[in-house]
């Protein structure tokens, strides 16, 4: 009788913690971050930007924010995904291309020499990315670009790009709306890359994807309107061009902007250096163990100015390896 | 005391009939338009693509309209606006440039000679909107746009260019919005002009504005970041354009367009042309009247196409004569 009481006194305490976690768990809107001054930070500004009565109080149509895509929201090493799309896109129509054998950078794509192709240069990056994002109508680039990322593996992780999203952002982007956020991508990747799977993983629709663009034009072929894709470089949407493609898309001036790399210097110091309430983060890939740990010589995300003028302009340095809880959906 | 029966069932007719009407005005989302087929298609197409259990059933996130704006939303005559803020402009920025006196089209426009500025042709045009489209900060172009609308007038209605929009067009840009649409202005005209008064005026935020824009750069003045506008077409987001614009800025095709002339006549027809339910409709200015009547000879505004070929590709076209109650919110 007596151990059965204490059963009883047993169960119903675990039930009474079990209800206490998820009431707190239910409470806590950003469950991957560590307790710590980045997530304070988030959780004041959002707290102050969404209360009536603080004089931060900003109203929810000029609640815009603005994410970096490589880097910010998925994993953007050993190289850019969309890098990547090119070098399989390369191997697939090389057959197309026999002249591809003796040119460069199409050689050394093909033969597996990524020293050589490089040494092409700028010219030789964008002859790759006319060679495999031109020439076609949006419809079948969007449907190539999807077939890939089904099919692609990253090198390290062996799982789908799209399941190397950041955890601790998913959350961040959900926060923000929850908040009466409007939450945009801004990324030096290609709009029509991004926008293929932007919906689906981040929950950020086709017409909040800001990225680089090269011209299009309208054509009837056969009684059948249709979008070409040319191959010309429309805008790049990196560097002070953020700043640029913030203004030309959505003619407001966030109030809260999330990067990783000094390509997102401008954008954050374009975002931040309004007057009100303004929140810049940036996240620091410094947990080689679970993620990458690279800034200051990495040719891919490279992070100095950031990481130097950043604290002294009031910018959040999220450490991905004391303030993420978590990095990837995945991890148990 | 028979005389009294009779005032009081006179007052309760009053009232009943009174309520009915505003029952009835109340159930009608676009009260300024007359009954007949343009209204007929509009609430049918609604209807269908709103109701669940229809199989013409759009969910809201596709549920995309796009407007035309001169002509379209607001009076396009004697002149676009646009063009009416260039002469006053030019005016204003004269004294600064002795150099217009002899130079065309200045010269031209500045002696109230319109033919001799219109012989200086397109390179003329681009010359006066770079002269006053460029050189300044955003902000301060918005600020000169804010503070023309505010003292400019329509030369026939003698009111600000703001009053000269349509009531049934606001009415529909309302029923829109209100059955889940998200409404976007897609112009020829220039997009940092419009964003200054579409959102107060029409309803549509600066990020749901495409348009025609010109190059813009990011640069850092004495610590404080400005975006620079620069004398270079970028985009010219008419004709052919607008398709482009409208995947370009929104990447989904809208399942509803409106137009008023042959520059609308792509984006009609990337709209329409598209499987599924659709609504394209043209607004015919044949109301000299209470507007102008003009169409297939009209250098500004000229329809001939969208006539000849809109109704066999399942296009409405509105007469304003007929179809529209009233055509400013000012008429009593």
């Amino acid at each position: 009788m007596k151990a059965d009481v204490k059963s009883v006194l047993g169960w119903l305490l675990a039930i009474a913690l079990a209800c206490a976690s998820t009431l707190v768990r239910a409470q806590d809107p950003l469950p991957s971050w560590n307790d710590g001054h980045a997530k304070q930070r988030i959780i004041a500004f959002v707290a102050a930007v969404t209360d009536k009565a603080s004089r931060d109080f900003v109203p929810p149509t000029e609640r815009i924010a603005v994410f970096d895509n490589d880097g910010t929201l998925w994993s953007e090493q050993p190289a850019y995904v969309q890098l990547a799309f090119v070098v399989d896109r390369l191997k697939a129509l090389a057959p197309q291309h026999p002249e591809w054998k003796t040119q460069q950078p199409f050689k050394g794509v093909l033969e597996g020499d990524p020293k050589a192709a490089a040494a092409a240069g700028e010219k030789g990056l964008l002859q790759m990315l006319m060679a495999t994002h031109a020439g076609m109508t949006a419809d079948e680039f969007a449907q190539t670009v999807k077939d890939w990322l089904a099919s692609a593996r990253h090198p390290r992780f062996k799982r789908p790009y799209t399941e190397l999203v950041y955890q601790p952002m998913l959350e961040l982007l959900a926060y923000l709306r929850e908040a009466g956020f409007k939450t945009y991508i801004v990324s030096g990747g290609g709009v029509e890359f991004m926008r293929v799977f932007a919906e689906q993983r981040y929950g950020v629709p086709p017409e909040q994807v800001v990225g680089s663009t090269i011209r299009t034009k309208y054509e009837v072929r056969n009684g059948t309107p249709v979008i070409v894709r040319l191959p010309e470089v429309d805008f790049i949407d990196d560097g002070a061009g953020k700043p640029v493609g913030i203004h030309k898309f959505i003619g407001k001036r966030p109030i809260a902007a999330f990067g990783n790399s000094d390509g997102d210097f401008e954008m954050l110091e374009w975002v931040t250096s309004a007057p009100g309430p303004r929140l810049g983060l940036v996240v620091h890939h410094d947990d080689a163990t679970r993620e990458f740990a690279y800034d200051r010589r990495s040719p891919i995300g490279r992070l100095e100015r950031g990481l130097d003028e950043g604290p002294r302009r009031g910018w959040t340095i999220a450490s991905m390896k004391g303030d993420w809880k978590r990095v990837f959906p995945f991890e148990p």
